[in-house]
């Protein structure tokens, strides 16, 4: 790290939290400041958001987090649903036929399924609900340019508020400096000035911008996070890097109106030819259809790298000619087109002491046909966002600050083995028969696919044991080494039998309940806001049963009792009761303690956190207890962190369910 | 009507529709335009939109509607949903208990049930849908009023497209002329002004603009719709009237968020007491709870009409505390309150020689409670606004016009009858025992309740005979008493018998299918999109044996051979079909004539116009073709208004079947 010199009349700013990159993992963060309140700025080297191309799918798992803030029907509504998957292989003439079709995702794990839409709307559904949530006080800024960054050492263990350890210089660019070259003069967009088969641009820029006067600005800030991609300007700083090697394969990549008389353009395909290499299809929004099709033809150079001139629409198309023959496929309109080479490699670090932090593709890069690129930054950042705002806060200890690396880095590293093994099975020439080795069987990829779409689903996460995650185990071998172990004096581990399907460390499963006050079915998870609160869920069981009533009051008492959670009750800690009693037998007044659905004076009664498993008249019976594993006479506690993932699971009651959950929350809270 | 004379510096104008009155019905118009491209104008004499209180409710049929424009999802996430309706009658000690629970709305009939959000939210969701689709050029004109109306005569059987024989003088009002005085100095919104106790302010507002200069308009139209209000300038003007008489019933509304103990404020509740009258409970959005409360101590004078000075929220609210006592009721924040007095009033006609037309609460008047005026006067607009513009644009015979009355003036008898029989029953004093025949049955209350909730749901509409439903029976006695058979040679009467449950005059009811090409579920009403296109829905049956391929296949050659219909297909008539066959057996190209998804030299084939009745992964099996009741082999043929009222029915032949779709068509397009 360079230290900063500025002159007098540099311009000084603070700010609690500085995002660099305004891609989906910066854009998630911010989404995050917004949402808890934070003093946030984000920065970004482009003048303009982009408009076409780059990533397209959206998991399971990334959905879910778009429902939890409220946007999801957005996507949803606008993008393609991709609900099958269709494998093409050559038979024994060497002409391809469709060998299978399986769900393009995993059945009855979520509501949602897979879609697919350009990343631009989706950036654009982020940058509204930042700003409706923060009232327009976070906005990218845009053509801004870090030029260095300097920590000031003595200052990074100080967390508290006062304290700003970092000091970045910014650079505004000129409109002009701030939107890349395309790679040609045509009208269609391409991406090529962002693929990895391109240099980064970032000192190009900076000396640009030096040439210039006046446009400087030092900002000091207390945390920092780098989401600027795979040449990471940050991370450079840092002196962090990523490790692993490119492979020899090319791929080309189309997002056209294709016509063709091939028969499952609308469907996801994989398209292994004989000979002449695999194509895969994804249908997108707007008659649109992405095609990833490998260059066979073109190979990397002595340096590893392939030349980007040899790469044109035509020659991607050509090769896409050749897989899917006997098919026809040409088109009349292309949206954007690109090309990379595929490699695997993740970060050393994704974290500088507590202080910087390191997110998206600035810390894993992989090939982009498994739809995960997107998909795992955002994640990263949603995992972040709410860890830091609490910690900017002074509300909780910042040594949780240390499990995002140990519960980020670990999920880089599967992801970059599952598209290790994936890639390859992918790129491979397919098998002639079951003594040709070299090739790839057929079977062997449906059987990878299948296993992998859990893994792809993003619902397979399972953070390790930690300070957040009460689970039994060491916590360093469950993460990527990073010492997470509990803060506090005595180390809590839950009960998961209590919840089989609750498993803690995994995020909360989705069952539809009613409304106790006015027999509304939701998803439960509907209930579990990013609003950057920890969630105290009973399963209150069979509240009408004298006994288990007993035992959900007394635990009542002991939470309106607790000198260390009552203070925090509703603020930063709220509570959702499931009970399993019959709908209609049961009052909310009556038979809830007030803690349940707290008063206030202006608007009564709260109405909206007591739930029933039971019967709906339209939407059928959620069957929430036996979906989540849990006894429908005794229940049990469960405690979701802000972003949905499972800390802790406890018996209901006053004794071990109880000091558990206070146990858990003096561990993360200051 | 007067006649218009405008001094030269008048500055003229013409139109093809114009629209006076922009709430619910003429917004419903004005998307109708918007959609259509018709060159129309929208002008409302109030200077702002609403922001709070008036009507609420949004039934079945109203919600398909929005989503058969695409905005539903907008109103489906803010609204507060009705699940459960809940009848509190008195005990034998008089107290009120819970005698009953019922489903809000009938169960199976639709994806969608009862809302409720206010109608300043609906108004928003319109308007922003007209910006979109008449890309600005339609905006409500505020603070504009009609001065003085007449229709040449002669120019009145002229419908060609050159001819304007409406002449409007409208004038602008200043802001402050606009915005109407609220009847009180409170911050509270009060909709006194608009209630039934209070008289017009048109006259009035005329007046005072008279005093201005300069700022008259003249516009020319062709077509004119008055959905101007209970008080209706354009029906005054024409002449006609509103038939009925007022009760002696006066009941108050609140908007408020209640602080209360009673068990099911989150219900709608009927809530009789034994002595103090009744009152109707109906939660809303943001905690907001709206009750209708009969006001047992205020009578009309002798004019037949309440002193509105003796109402107030503060003795709305103790009589709501009388009639819900035990149980405690207060309130710290109102939103909104009104009052009105029960009558039921229908208009002697909708219609002056098809070129001037009353929508909504110009025609028909009545209570509130049952959630109806709004839905209804929606609905009017939502009948008229594709046959206007068929009409406007030249495309479809002018006597479809006729249709609007002989339609939407028999649905507005049977709302006043529905609500004068329902108003009744729930004005009047509970039974004590059988042997009380001046009280009212409960359980003739819970009878009439639940059949009433088909009607309510406006699922039941059925319109009769006429040049567009081809069903058997006499048209005049079907409608209202205009006359609307048909207008072609020979009278097309369908065959009801293959499509049990499409009944012609109704509208097309909805199950899940999948899309042939992508395997993706829709509801098939989705398919129906109001875009001003009728459509031709075949249910294709087993196309995989032989004699139903060629029986589909002479039916598509009779389509593409028809010089009357092969013109229009796509661009005013789309074709739409479902087929019964396993969807993985069949393959879009394959196995479906080219006309049923056509061929674009820039986008090539069509993917979106195929379905199959078939298992999902993710949502279950539709079994539509069951639910229809169509024969799965055979199939049928149905043809849609724009409307999604059903047209016709006919056998999939290229005999009996295809004649009847041609004939249909013969008689309403020129």
């Amino acid at each position: 790290m360079s230290s900063i010199t500025a002159n007098t009349k540099t311009p000084e700013s603070k700010c609690d939290v500085l995002i660099v990159g305004a891609g989906p993992a910066g854009l998630m963060l911010a989404t995050w400041m917004a949402r808890c309140g934070i003093n946030a700025r984000i920065v970004d080297k482009r003048g303009t958001k982009i408009y076409a191309g780059q990533a397209d799918g959206l998991q399971i798992r990334s959905l879910e987090i778009f429902d939890s803030f409220g946007f999801c029907d957005r996507a949803w509504k606008e993008a393609n649903h991709m609900i099958e998957m269709c494998m093409w292989n050559p038979d024994s003439d060497g002409v391809i036929r469709r060998s299978d079709r399986v769900p393009d995702v995993p059945i009855g794990m979520s509501r949602f399924q897979q879609i697919v839409l350009h990343q631009g709307r989706i950036e654009r559904f982020f940058l509204d609900h930042i700003k409706k949530h923060s009232k327009n006080s976070i906005q990218v800024e845009r053509g801004v340019l870090p030029e260095s960054l300097s920590v000031d050492e003595k200052l990074m263990g100080d967390h508290s508020t006062s304290s700003y350890p970092i000091k970045v210089k910014i650079r505004h660019l000129t409109e002009e400096e701030a939107i890349p070259a395309q790679s040609n003069g045509s009208s269609v967009s391409d991406g090529l000035f962002r693929s990895n088969l391109a240099e980064d641009d970032t000192d190009d820029l900076i000396r640009k911008g030096q040439s210039k006067a006046g446009t400087d600005e030092i900002l000091k800030a207390k945390y920092m996070v780098g989401c600027d991609g795979a040449h990471s300007w940050t991370r450079r700083q840092l002196g962090f890097e990523l490790h692993g090697e490119p492979t020899d394969f090319i791929w080309g990549v189309l997002d056209i109106i294709p016509i063709t008389d091939f028969p499952d353009i609308r469907m996801r395909c994989a398209v292994h030819s004989a000979e002449n290499g695999s194509l895969m299809v994804i249908p997108r929004e707007n008659k649109l259809v992405r095609l990833y099709i490998q260059l066979k033809e073109i190979k990397p150079d002595a340096s590893g790298r392939a030349d980007r001139s040899q790469i044109k629409p035509d020659n991607i198309i050509k090769a896409a000619q050749k897989i899917i023959a006997p098919y026809n496929l040409t088109y009349e309109y292309c949206d954007w087109w690109t090309a990379y080479q595929i490699g695997q490699r993740v970060g050393t670090n994704f974290d500088y002491n507590s202080r910087v932090f390191l997110a998206g593709d600035a810390v894993h890069t992989h090939s982009p046909k498994a739809g995960q690129g997107m998909n795992v930054s955002m994640q990263d950042a949603y995992n972040l966002g709410w860890k830091l705002s609490l910690v900017v806060k002074g509300l909780a200890k910042p040594e949780i600050l240390k499990t995002y690396q140990s519960e980020r880095r670990r999920i880089a590293q599967d992801l970059i083995d599952f598209d290790h093994k994936f890639s390859r099975l992918f790129s491979g020439r397919p098998a002639i028969d079951v003594l040709d080795e070299a090739g790839v069987s057929m079977a062997e990829f449906k059987q990878a696919f299948v296993k992998g779409n859990m893994f792809a689903s993003g619902l397979s996460v399972d953070y390790g044991a930690s300070m957040l995650v009460a689970k039994a185990g060491d916590a360093t071998e469950q993460g990527d080494g990073t010492d997470v172990s509990s803060t506090s004096k005595s180390r809590i581990i839950g009960t998961q039998d209590l919840a089989a399907n609750i498993k803690m460390g995994m995020r909360f499963p989705s069952f539809k309940v009613l409304n106790q006050a006015d027999a509304r079915p939701w998803h439960l998870q509907e209930k579990l806001r990013s609003d950057g609160r920890f969630r105290i869920v009973l399963f209150a069981g069979n509240v009408l049963a004298a006994p288990q009533k007993e035992r959900l009051d007394v635990f009542c008492e002991k939470m309106v009792a607790s000198a260390f959670v009552q203070p925090r009750l509703y603020k930063d800690i709220a509570v959702l009761t499931v009970h399993s009693a019959k709908r209609t037998e049961v009052e909310l007044l009556r038979d809830f303690p007030d803690v349940l659905h707290p008063f206030d004076e202006r608007t009564g009664w709260d109405y909206n956190s007591v739930y029933v498993d039971d019967e709906s008249y339209h939407e059928g019976h959620g069957q929430a207890y036996e979906g989540y594993g849990v006894d429908k006479e005794h229940g049990c506690v469960v405690v979701t962190r802000p972003d949905q993932y499972v800390g802790f699971v406890g018996p209901l009651d006053g004794g071990e369910g109880w000091t558990g959950v206070e146990s858990y929350f003096e561990g993360i809270f200051v």
